[in-house]
C-alpha cells in the first residue's frame, strides 16, 4: 500500500501540504515520542545518530511530530531532549552546506526558521533537558523553549557560528539576547563562545544546571509541573503576548531569510572554511 | 453643606474633572499622607482595610492624593507605603470582578491605568516600601515607582494573574520586563510566580530587601536621599526620557486597554474562576 | 613649511573633510598610538593632561587616530587606555561649556557623537582598559567598545551628568542600558551614580575588574584574544548587526542632538551650576 501514494516531496512538506500521517512514514525513526500514560507531558527524543546533525528531514520530522502533540487534547507539555546522552544536537548537518543545490539549501533553511517559529510559538509549554552539548543550531532549539535545564560538567552550549566563519541571522541572536541580555550576548556571539551548564546558569543562558542526568530531569520536571499548574488559557495567553513581537518578524521575514542564508552559504568565503572543516574531520 | 452640591460621579472622577477639594470629600480615609515638617518628601500609606485592594473609589483617591502632592512645591519625593504591616496590597477588589456592571467595569480598568501611567510618570522620586504581600495590582504599584525595597521572610511579590486564569495586558508585563529581562519576566508570568524578598531582591524585581521593618524604612530613605541628592530639574529630566515611549504606549493605549479588560473579565472563561475563589474565599 | 598651507578649520574637521596626514599635524600628541611588531592590536592611549578631559580638538584627533587604524590592513583591534594611570577620561571639557560660542559648542557636540559613533561601529575589535577614574563622557567613550575591564579599588566609574545639573542624551542612556538592563541604568542615570570597578563588573556596567594594572591588562589582552580568534568578517558581520539599529538612530538624531546640546548648556538653568562647580575648582 505504502508505494501506491508517492511520498511528499521536500518542498511541499516545507510548504505544510503534507498531512501528518503521511509524514510520519518518511522518517519515523528519527524523533522519538514518548508518552506515559494518563500524563500531559510527552517527551520528544531527537533521534538522529550520530549527533542530532540538523537535516531538512529531520527537522520536518521534529516539526510535524510537534504538530501531532499540539493536536493532541490531552498534550499540554512538551520536553524536547535527545536519545543521545552526550549529545543534545550538534547543530546544522554541515552535509547541507557544503557545495550545496541552491533549490534544496533554499528549502532547508526555510524549514529550520519555520521549525524554530514553530517551537518559539507553540502553545504547549516546552523545557529544553540538555544533558549533552549543544552548539549552534542545538543551542537555538533550546532558546525556543519556555525552560532549559542543563547538565553540569561536560557539555557546552551556545552559538558558535561566527567562529566557523558564519555569522547567526538576527533573530537566533535574539532568542539569546532576550535571555542573557544585549552586550553579554553580543559578546557571546562575537566570540562564538561556547560555555558549560554552571556558567549557562549564571548567564541566564539556561535557567538551571544540576551535577547529574537524574537531577537535570527532575529540574525539567518542576519547570514543568509548575508552568502546567496555571490554567491553560491563561499560561498560552501570556506566552503569545510575550512572544508576538519578535514571534511575528520571524515569520514574516522567513523568505527574505532564506534568501539571505542561501546566498551566505554559498559565497566562496563561507564554503572555503566549511569546506576544510569538513575534510579536517574526515581525516 | 456638602448636600448642596451633588457628589462627582465616577465618570467624572476618571475623567479628571474634579477638583482636587471635591475629591477629598469622597474618601479621604482610605489614603493616609504623612509630612513632616520641612521635609521634601512624603509618605502616601494605603489605607483601605483589610487589604488595600483596589476598588474604583480608592483608585481614584491614591492618583489624586499624588495630584495632589505634586503640585505642592516643597515636595520631591513620595513613599507609596501601607498601613497595613503585613499586607502591600493584595491586588484588584475582586467585588470589582465578579458579575460586574459593565460600564464601572470600564471605569474601574481606566483608573486603574490612569493611576499607574501617573505613577510611572510623576516627576516625584518614588520608592515603594514593601513591608507586606504585594501580589498582582500590589506588585504593579511598586513597579511603577523610581525603587522598591521589601522586607525579607514573609511577604511575597509577584504578577499572579495567570494563576487566576487571567493573563496581565502587555504594559504591567512591561514594567515587569524592564526590572528583570524578558526571559525571566516571561517565566515568572507563565506561572503567575510570587517569590519573597530575598528572591525578588535577587532577580531584580525590589532593587534590595532587608530582615526588619525598621530596615526597609532605612533603605528606602537611603533610596530617596540618592534621588533628591540630584538636582530636581535634572534626575525629573532622566526619569521623563527614560520613561517617556513605555509612558506613551501606556497612554494611548488606555481605552483599548479598557474595552479588553471588560470583554475578558465578563467572558465566561474568566467569570467562572473568580466566582469560584470568590465563593471559597467566603467559606 | 607648515605655515604655507591652512590649518583646517574646526568645521572640516567635524565635517570628515580634512586628510588624515593634515589632521596629524594638528595636535598629535594628544593620542599615543602604540604598535609592536607584526600584533594585529594597537594601543590607543589618551594622553591629554592632566585629566584626558574632552576637548573639540582631542576627540577629533582621537577620531582620527581610530580612521587611521581601521585604514591599516594589518590591525584587527584597538585598545582604548589612557597614558595617565589614575584617569581613564574625566568626560567633557568644562572649558567648552562655560559661556559658550554656540557655533564652537554646536561643533564640539557634533564631534563627540560623531566620535562616539565612529567607536561603537568600528569593524574593529575594542577593549577599554580602565585603570583610572572613568565619570561622564569617560564612561561613554568606555560604553562603546566591545569590552571593558577596570581596575578595583580606586577609579569610580558612571555616567554623572545628572548630578550636575544635566541629563544625559537618550543614546548615552541606551549604551548604557544595554549593558546593564533598563531598570538599573535607570536608577544609576537618576541619580548620577558612580562605582568602583568591584561594583562596576558586579552590575555588568564593565565585563570584568582586577585588583591590579597588570592583572586587568592581562584581560584585556584575554579578551581581545578571544575575539580575534573569530575570523574577522565574521566578528565584523555580528558587530554590525547587533549595533545597526542603535547605530543607525545615533547618526539619523546627530544635529538634532547638537541643537538640542546648544539649547540645553547655554541655558541659564545649566550655565548657573556649571559657572559655580568651575569656580569652585579654580579655588
Amino acid at each position: 500500500m505504502r508505494g501506491r501514494r508517492p511520498l511528499p516531496t521536500v518542498a511541499t512538506i516545507v510548504s505544510g501540504r503534507v498531512g501528518l500521517a503521511v509524514a510520519r512514514r518518511l522518517a519515523s525513526s528519527l524523533v522519538q515520542v514518548d508518552r506515559a500514560a494518563a500524563s500531559p507531558v510527552a517527551v520528544l527524543k531527537l533521534a538522529r545518530p550520530p549527533a542530532n546533525s540538523l537535516s531538512l528531514e529531520f527537522m520536518a520530522e521534529v516539526r510535524l511530530s510537534l504538530a501531532e502533540l499540539e493536536a493532541d487534547p490531552e498534550v499540554c507539555g512538551v520536553v524536547l531532549s535527545s536519545s543521545n546522552p552526550k549529545i543534545f544536537s550538534a547543530g546544522l548537518d554541515l552535509k547541507e552546506l557544503v557545495d550545496p543545490d541552491p533549490v534544496r539549501l533554499h528549502a532547508f533553511w526555510t524549514e529550520m526558521q519555520t521549525l524554530c517559529q514553530s517551537l518559539f510559538l507553540t502553545p504547549l509549554a516546552t523545557v529544553a533537558a540538555i544533558h549533552g552539548h549543544s552548539p549552534a543550531g542545538g543551542c537555538v532549539l533550546a532558546l525556543t523553549c519556555d525552560a532549559r535545564v542543563m547538565r553540569e560538567g561536560g557539555p557546552r552550549i551556545g552559538l558558535n557560528e561566527s567562529a566557523l566563519g558564519l555569522n547567526a541571522p538576527w533573530w537566533i541572536c535574539n532568542l539569546m539576547e532576550r535571555a542573557i541580555g544585549t552586550v553579554k550576548s553580543e559578546q557571546m556571539l562575537q566570540r562564538g563562545s561556547l560555555v558549560d551548564g554552571t556558567e549557562a546558569a549564571k548567564l541566564g543562558l539556561v535557567c538551571s544546571s544540576a551535577a547529574t542526568s537524574d537531577e537535570v530531569d527532575a529540574l525539567v520536571a518542576k519547570h514543568m509541573k509548575e508552568m502546567l499548574a496555571v490554567p491553560n488559557s491563561a499560561r498560552q495567553a501570556v506566552k503569545a503576548q510575550r512572544r508576538q513581537a519578535l514571534g511575528d518578524a520571524m515569520k514574516s521575514g522567513t523568505a527574505e531569510g532564506s534568501d539571505w542564508f542561501v546566498s551566505r552559504v554559498t559565497s566562496p568565503e563561507v564554503q572555503g572554511p566549511i569546506q576544510a572543516y569538513v575534510a579536517s574531520l574526515k581525516k
